[in-house]
């Protein structure tokens, strides 16, 4: 994993959700305010399908190689994990 | 709007984020830092669905009530915000 | 509500919910079937938002200018609605 | 693939389609149209995420175990027909 990237991903998000504040404080408008939401939404999911690619090409392929069995079941945790990206 | 509300929600988010960051920079196991992403993205559309609902309740009602196609730009313009949340 | 053409849109929706039937039925390749999958679901949400968009431009307006608190419970009816469309 | 199993759920989706035409026809109340719009969404998304679950197991682990940079397109080319799910 190239933690540096995810990182930095991760902090300018976590600017994004002060600037949402700072939004809220000043009473934005509200369609500005949802229109950054969806900014910062799609961001974080940015890095989970990131953080998903690698998981598969590395943990799940690595356990596959192993283990056909073991393989099959890191497809299905790695597939609720995408559920519940999906559902949310 | 409940502005502290939304704020106290917004800085537990925030909180999130930098929780992120630590569980990238130990390492901790993909699938949990995906579980984690998923909890937060839920708890941001969870803002947003809320400023929606106000929005629709304040602004555009007022625009509705003060003149009919000023309402509708309102509407459009809300459901356009819907479709990005909904995008994403 | 523009009745025809929902109408025309779901009976097209219909159509390709029967390709995706003779994608499996011929044994096409999954991530085929799956692009095909998110273009469904696509269209159906973009019904769901125009009907969406009626609705609050109709029925939850005209409560709203009868009634302050009946035109909030409509709103919140809707944003349930929106939610059910989110969290899919 | 279990085939049939997936195909007795796309004759059930189409059947839920028809169901929302009939529902457009008859006036039905727009709630009740989105909120059946949500349940047929959930369905092919539930089959899109079986596929998936499949296409892992099989298409992917296969070219894995046969060539390690196959195996990595596989898993790029499934992430971007999850990121396509995603963005419905």
């Amino acid at each position: 994993m190239d933690r540096d990237d995810y990182l930095k991903r991760l902090r300018r998000i976590e600017g994004q959700v002060r600037g949402l504040q700072r939004m809220v404080e000043t009473d934005e408008y509200c369609v500005d305010i949802l229109t950054q939401i969806a900014s910062v939404t799609k961001a974080l999911q940015g890095v989970g399908l990131g953080l998903l690619d690698e998981h598969f090409r590395h943990c799940v392929m690595e356990a596959a190689k192993a283990d056909g069995s073991e393989g099959d079941a890191k497809v299905h945790e790695a597939m609720a994990a995408v559920e519940r990206l999906l559902r949310t």
